[in-house]
């Protein structure tokens, strides 16, 4: 049970993240925190409407990462998936560029049919990852649609146009969250937002996967107000993204290489933790120079011990009680 | 190439097809027709949306039994399938007693997807058809939705709610084509019928699927006016139907057990030929005293020579050149 702070906050951890690295500090928090102490609140920028139905990367790559149903290869996608309706939808003419196995498909197909039922995606998520299994909340950042666009020097795509479709290729110039300034964040967020103990930002693109949740109104100030820990883990060790396009988006948005620093630049003034992994330790100074309390230790998650342990130390860190 | 016969049509074979008796003689028609001297109308008052997909099971099952993809086990769905979406769908919280295969789920996903996007049913018919490589012309009976709805002592329901789902167990006290005063024939049926030397109605149930097509506004008169050979093919054989749920539907609306005779009777007035099984011979002369120019010969559709040898019967008697 999450516990009063004495601070007239209900207690328990908010973890905002996106897709694979995310899902993985979600997997160790959900495994040391009880359902009612962890929220899990996920990009939805990069969902899109594939062969008529709506896809919501992020948030499935959570659901079946703390389901036990991740395809363990590629942390995304569904466990010993067959691609067989792919397979045909390709021969009956669909662009079939965006890989959907046959039990995942079923997964959107619910949700499509249920959101067109007129139930909301937060409503969507909770029913769906229940039915898998899943007792800790993940909620959309929003029930509203945002669509995080990539300005190229081909021209403006989605995230998975750009990323999957083709393959990082395109120069990016530019970034926006279409829709997020008239987007509310969703209600279990928003509430979480102003009860929660700490806030943690899992390891996932800031740019990509954590701008998208910072740029619904209201959302910046509420966690400014929060005065919990806002604990921030770096999703780049030792200069190199564990997965995605995180180098040459560095380069474009903050006119540096990926580093551990970069990081911390991005975020300074909004949170107050900094956790990076041990091969980043040379920085350590410059990040505390910035503002952070720091810690340096193992970020790299393999295992599931590896995702305990770095969620364990998240949560030492805020003060939370595990 | 379908020629010319000097009455000013310009030839070929409109066949009226349900589900899989029907299918069975398309194939045999397609077999010894021309593309161009084929015209297969398709029953779609038992279209349905199912997991928010447009499923046109009597389109799916001539369209995948032309292209060589229906599964001989049962007549209908693909040859082979595997079933893990719709597994998945039911531990999602689905009422999935309509049972889709993962391939076939493509095929629902795409015309749904086409539809959405504005194309009318005839269009993606054809699109699909052809990507599957059926080069005969396949089109629904109409592109405005016709709902055949069962009225039972259950209450009202759809055609698959109450074959598929309700097990045919509900007794039936009504049928009515809910859309058919508002809907118009297809354009290529529409054209087809006004074109062609003769018309085909295949081993399909006069009730269920060929009367839906005959509700559709102008086209009995079409029918009547078109001076061409109008060939029944009996599905009923020996008093059984050798699919699907007749004999409850003949004593309920031709308020007699099902036969060939009461087919004929059925259609008296309308057509002109009528060719019934062998083990029907008995009933031969009441079914000529009801007008037709009747044939008597094997009409059970096993293997493809069947399909085919019943085709070829028909056609001579409709003295169609093949």
């Amino acid at each position: 049970m999450a516990q009063s702070s004495g601070n007239g906050r209900t207690g328990g951890v908010l973890a905002l993240a996106g897709g694979v690295g995310g899902a993985k500090l979600a997997v160790g928090l959900a495994r040391i925190l009880e359902p009612d102490a962890l929220t899990i609140v996920v990009n939805t920028g990069d969902d899109e409407t594939f062969y008529g139905l709506h896809i919501s990367p992020d948030i499935d790559t959570v659901t079946y990462s703390l389901a036990g149903l991740a395809n363990p290869e590629t942390g995304w996608g569904y466990v010993g998936d067959t691609f067989n309706a792919l397979e045909t939808l390709k021969t009956l003419g669909a662009d079939a560029w965006f890989g959907l196995g046959d039990h995942d498909l079923a997964l959107h197909l619910r949700r499509t049919d249920m959101l067109r039922s007129g139930m909301t995606l937060s409503e969507v998520t909770l029913d769906l990852a229940g039915r898998m299994g899943v007792r800790h909340q993940i909620v959309p950042m929003s029930d509203q649609r945002v669509r995080t666009i990539i300005e190229s020097t081909d021209g403006e795509m989605s995230f998975q146009e750009y990323f999957v479709h083709r393959r990082s290729e395109p120069e990016v110039i530019g970034l926006r969250f279409d829709g997020a300034e008239s987007a509310n964040a969703s209600p279990v967020f928003h509430t979480a937002l102003e009860t929660v103990d700490a806030i943690v930002f899992c390891p996932s693109n800031p740019f990509l996967s954590v701008d998208p949740i910072l740029a619904l109104p209201g959302v910046r100030d509420l966690i400014a107000a929060a005065s919990v820990p806002i604990v921030i883990v770096s999703p780049i060790i030792g200069g190199r993204a564990v997965k995605g396009p995180a180098a040459r988006i560095f380069e474009t948005f903050a006119h540096k290489p990926p580093s551990a620093l970069a990081v911390a630049e991005h975020y300074e003034g909004l949170a107050t933790h900094f956790v990076m992994d041990n091969e980043d330790e040379a920085s350590r100074e410059a990040v505390e120079a910035l503002g952070y309390q720091v810690l340096v230790t193992e970020t790299l998650m393999t295992e599931d011990a590896d995702k305990i342990a770095l969620a364990t130390a998240v949560c030492e860190m805020a003060a939370v009680a595990i």
